[in-house]
């Protein structure tokens, strides 16, 4: 999918919602577990309630390889059952030499056909490029959203650059943005900081931002847009567990479908203020 | 394994190598591919041709991952396979904030029963700590071996720090070295910048380094040996490719024998020397 594609299924579904399916096997409702692969199923559901309201999928793979290979399978049919016209995320964050990074575009590309890949910036150059790809995204961490940005991104270094002080994350920000351009590449901005949500949209202005954060960690949607929305929206807002964990019960779908609606609404608001 | 359980069994063995299984189908010699699993046909017998002259073995995740969930069960057989006191590294240069931290860890520790992961820090202390647990070793990348480690790690960036200048990559040594101890943490420190070996020892004299980037990469033994060793030995050294595709006919497996054996004599010269 196209980066236009993307921006033209923002304005029809009148939603930039990117739902994570961070399916934790030890927190499925009991009912399920009678299922072949609860895993699947109750991902299967999740979508089905789901899809009218959101224009993107992000599997988080730890979660499917802590079963081990038929983790993975669970994985596999999940892929294969998000409808066509939704943006797939493999939320992986992977990184590692040329050889190696090459291995792993084979696996999210060309196995499982995901539109995209989470990748982290520590390795550099090389261990990013083999993921952009014809009408694929390398997604580069830049401004992660749990406590342990602090640590590095933000911490208590500073970076000198030419001249000009910056941190971590802006740094790769100003870096990585060189090596593709808006088609080719996101980046992660966490909405647990949407102060600098501006600060990054200012060095990547046409690149789409993947926020994480929403929900469960605390981030406020209304800021992040206000900060973040550039000409093409450029906004994948992620939801997770409030999405996924509205309810332990058998009314989980019936819950998720009523959290991605909440969501959807409050962003068609935003969105009709501005397209 | 305990850090002195491996210092004892390099001293028995005379050797710090780790073989790298880096293991691609499309580089099988083709009388495997009759095989019900070439994959673990090929480790099994790099196995058993290297197991005299190593202390550990290093599956690296991507070349698994790539073949989808069949791809995992060749990793699951693999694992398995390699005999009791060898230490075990799973190469997946994972991280993510911490309830996927905890869930990688499920992966590797509870699914595979890896001894050890690479972990990458740009995400910080909570996407590492969950690595840490008794008898097992996070193994944090500080300065890799790819021309990417020119990017950030070792870039035209530099920080200040508590009023001292230093690279990314010393940075992150002096912050994660705070987050375990040297039974609980290991550091990558690629042969391919050898003078910093040095540097890297002063920083963490203690904690093992785990070095790739020898052989394929273009890496010195005598160089990292020189800079590296400390009182416990405190390296593994990494070889890949260059046993793995010794041959590429039905003698790979006396090839690999040949060149694990190679390394290892050097090895146990440079250990003569010292302990």
């Amino acid at each position: 999918m196209t980066r236009l594609q993307l921006f033209e299924e923002i304005k029809r579904k009148k939603s930039f919602l990117c739902v994570g399916l961070d399916t934790d096997i030890k927190r499925l409702p009991p009912h399920l577990m009678r299922c072949d692969d609860p895993v699947f199923e109750f991902n299967r559901q999740i979508i089905d309630a789901t899809q009218e309201f959101c224009v993107a999928y992000k599997p988080n793979l730890a979660f499917y390889e802590s079963s081990g290979p038929g983790g993975l399978q669970s994985l596999e049919s999940t892929v294969r059952y998000i409808p066509s016209g939704f943006f797939t995320i493999a939320d992986a964050k992977r990184g590692d030499i040329g050889n190696t990074a090459e291995m792993y575009a084979r696996t999210f590309y060309d196995y499982y056909r995901f539109d995209s890949v989470t990748v982290a910036p520590y390795m550099g150059k090389d261990s990013v490029v083999p993921f952009i790809q014809p009408g694929k995204f390398a997604i580069v961490l830049a401004l992660t959203s749990n406590a342990g940005s602090m640590d590095f991104q933000l911490g208590e270094l500073s970076v000198t650059f030419q001249g000009r002080r910056e941190r971590l994350f802006e740094h790769v920000l100003r870096i990585a943005s060189g090596w593709g351009n808006a088609d080719e590449l996101m980046f992660v901005a966490g909405a647990t900081h949407p102060e600098l949500i501006g600060k990054i949209r200012n060095i990547v202005p046409d690149h789409f931002l993947l926020v994480p954060g929403i929900g469960a960690q605390g981030g406020s949607l209304d800021e992040v847009s206000a900060q973040g929305l550039n000409s093409t929206v450029g906004l994948l807002v992620n939801s997770s567990r409030n999405i996924l964990y509205a309810s332990s019960g058998e009314d989980f779908a019936e819950a998720a479908h009523r959290e991605a609606q909440r969501i959807q609404m409050e962003m068609q608001i935003i969105l009709e203020s501005r397209f």
